[in-house]
């Protein structure tokens, strides 16, 4: 079984995806454009949806689900709402197969809906509809609530994680009394990703706003955070809707104030998905493979002992149950692999494969001098140390670890970051790739004549913007502002 | 808002659909079939994953996830299976809306797919398709893995949480070298559905294995947790299959064993979905609303403070907040309901229907002789306790409760199981409700034809059981042991 890697700089794509099937992550399925998270990648999907949802619940949402089929009709109720999504939706037509006279399967004709259902690609039509019944008067607000789901987007072009027919994800769906108070939960929950991007996923993202041509299908505003892959392209990573009160005028849901008047409720939407996978991986890892934060890892220390015959193994193993044992103890999850079948030059390069942080080695030699091999993923540095509290040694690396790559991907995007003023700069740039900081006029026209020529996007307003006067790159008009561009997937 | 409930005595239908709504655990929705669970019923739902998720990760199983829609062709593959689930299938045979020449959304009839795509009714053609380049030598073996997930079964009546058209699932699918070791595999996840359902339901459950007429589509042996509800009937609460080497054949799944032959692999599936959530409301809930295990209770106390003014309220959550610290740092989950707009009188009675296991209540004399009172949920006791020490009070009640709830459903269970030797006695012991032990001949026609003078079905033969000679109470004929009828859900 070759586990060789494409290199980066030969064929980042092919890279990318032969990365995610050798390292035993995801595949592509029977169903075109469905993929299958294999065990591997989903310990680490499920340590991002712990940690997400701890920080969820501690701004005070709760967790509730609603049914994956939405009746068509509910679809036309938000104008923009069905324009953005139907062209990529799964139908239900029909519920019942049956055997034809020849014994095939076929589908029953009989069974025939009268209205077709819709595989949700998002749920706020199905939501709003029920919030309805649920908000009466402001002591029904806010309402803060959010689901963990699965989803189709019809796709034709996909690629495992970063875009697929069906993918997982959360979507919080959050309903208020004010504008003022919709807008802060907007806000606070693209901080709450930020911050899971930055301290969880050790990738430095840009918070921003979308121009209207990129906004959520229905929303007023959307807010992004957006993360810069080593091959210089961008990838929107999370996103957080302000609706205003369109979903809650689509779908009628009103609310008693205190002073007795009826209002429409405000609302905000947001959600990550698995692609979040499809960024981590390809922030980090390099040619030999995936390299996780120790925080996601869903193993953060492998050892292996290097032995001849079972009398050394067991020699060797003591030692090791010894060192698990206080690694456990600080909550370092930690694999033993003493498999006899493999080689430890083959398992190194498997756990290299994999990114697990930190690897740790034992043979005869350390045994009498009470030492241990310890290898760094992210570094490839090695080093012999005491095993003697080598726990303490591996709970300080595994912060170093954490904070280092976050420097690397910070340090890389801060290199790839070019300002520019002109079109020429903007088109060398874009070549080049990166964020490419420019002037914009603020039209959907230039937005759209600048991608039809280079293939960038605008990928957000920055929220930390500093208003400066200049011309846009494109029109030569007037420009208050910078704007984030870059090519993106 | 009367959330008076119709008694079980009159109604033990109606009981249950109230109380499913009143409690706010779920609600119908706008899909025909389909329910919404409400935050606070996903609240009990996520601690019954989370507690399964963990004795399933103990015993060396992860989890992964498949693709939610399986091509038509897979089905046909195992011909036992198909006959279980065509006639409930949802079918997706677009992935298209368009605007019509009136400007309304319709399905865009170009894009029909070539295939059609069925809804996961449950996921062992899926798959055991992948599981085919999985496994290739004794070395992928055992392959144990499991997927939380929503799966579809069309259905034309309905019942919140006990049958509906979506639910959320787990299903476990292992493959295995040996027989035995699936067969091992399959006994030991029905144990730990068992052990679930009585530690932390505190459920009383009979295992047992299936009949021919009543197994699992495309298994050999299904295993199977039999509870006992309130009103007398049965509720299959969780399933664990024998699927012997069905699946592997029609997917061709074979691996090389340790000598070099090619064998097919064995397997085994297992379930139990969000009807645990009917069970448990049903096996231990009241005329005045829900009684809740406190393992499974989102909120395990409550305080109600009584009071006039802010003055008092002050006083008295001082006091409160004390307690609430030593609750919290036992680990224990609390809630404190200051609210002013409604009366002690009117909270009571909602953490009553909310099944909360205890609740105290403090006012101003309280504060003044240091005391709390204190209510449990199960027996509705009330005693006053010194506010010094509650917080070990509580502790021990909530284990006593826990234990109390369980063994009142034993004691239920118990008196309701009848053992009856002819028909006459049977229908009475059936009309009466509970289960009946009976003798039966072992044949499909004896079966049915019970079932349809009575209603009753074998819920199992239960596995603890001891062969005994007798006659069948329907034929006549030999029987070797008693097997286990009821009527059920």
């Amino acid at each position: 079984m070759a586990k060789h890697l494409t290199k980066r700089s030969e064929n980042y794509s092919q890279w990318y995806n032969e990365l995610v099937v050798k390292a035993d992550l995801a595949e592509t399925s029977a169903v075109r454009g469905a993929m299958v998270i294999k065990p591997y990648g989903y310990a680490i999907w499920e340590k991002m949806k712990e940690q997400l949802d701890k920080m969820f619940k501690e701004t005070g949402h709760s967790n509730a689900y609603f049914p994956m089929f939405i009746p068509k009709s509910f679809f036309s109720k938000e104008a923009s709402h069905v324009d953005g999504f139907a062209k990529e939706c799964a139908v239900v037509t029909h519920y019942r197969l049956k055997n034809d006279e020849n014994g095939k399967i076929v589908v029953d004709e009989s069974a025939k809906l009268e209205e077709e259902l819709i595989v949700r690609p998002t749920s706020e039509t199905i939501i709003w509809h029920t919030y309805k019944n649920w908000i009466q008067s402001y002591r029904d607000l806010p309402l803060l609530i959010n689901q963990w789901a699965n989803v189709v987007r019809w796709e034709m072009r996909t690629r495992l994680f970063l875009r697929t027919s069906e993918f997982l994800w959360q979507e919080g769906h959050t309903a208020h009394a004010t504008k003022e108070e919709a807008i802060t939960e907007t806000e606070q929950m693209i901080n709450i990703y930020a911050e899971f991007a930055e301290k969880w996923m050790a990738m430095p993202v840009i918070k921003g706003t979308k121009t209207d041509s990129e906004r959520f299908a229905g929303a007023l505003e959307t807010y992004t955070i957006e993360a810069l892959m080593q091959d210089g392209k961008a990838l929107q990573s999370g996103t957080s809707h302000f609706l205003g009160q369109n979903f809650a005028k689509a779908f009628d849901v009103k609310f008693a104030t205190k002073e007795g008047t009826q209002e429409y409720v405000w609302a905000s939407s947001w959600g990550v998905s698995t692609r979040l996978m499809g960024a981590l991986i390809m922030a980090h890892s390099d040619d030999n493979g995936l390299i996780l934060p120790p925080k996601l890892a869903p193993i953060q220390v492998v050892i292996v002992p290097i032995f001849k015959g079972e009398e050394q193994l067991k020699e060797i193993s003591e030692k090791v149950d010894i060192i698990i044992d206080k690694l456990k103890a600080k909550g370092i999850s930690v694999k033993y692999d003493d498999r006899d079948t493999q080689k430890p030059g083959f398992k190194f390069a498997e756990y290299e494969l994999k990114g697990v942080p930190i690897r740790l080695a034992i043979g005869k030699r350390d045994l009498e001098n009470n030492n241990i091999e310890l290898a760094r993923r992210d570094t490839y540095e090695k080093k012999i140390y005491s095993q003697d509290g080598i726990e303490n040694v591996i709970e300080d690396l595994l912060n170093e670890i954490q904070e280092n790559i976050y420097k690397k991907a910070l340090d890389f995007r801060e290199e790839t970051t070019t300002i520019v003023d002109n079109l020429d700069d903007f088109k060398a740039a874009i070549e080049k790739g990166g964020f490419v900081s420019a002037h914009w006029d603020g039209t959907e026209e230039s937005e759209q004549k600048i991608k039809e020529i280079t293939k960038a996007t605008i990928r957000c307003i920055p929220i930390k913007n500093i208003l400066e006067d200049g011309d846009c790159i494109y029109s030569g008009n007037k420009s208050t502002q910078r704007v984030l561009f870059a090519k993106a997937y």
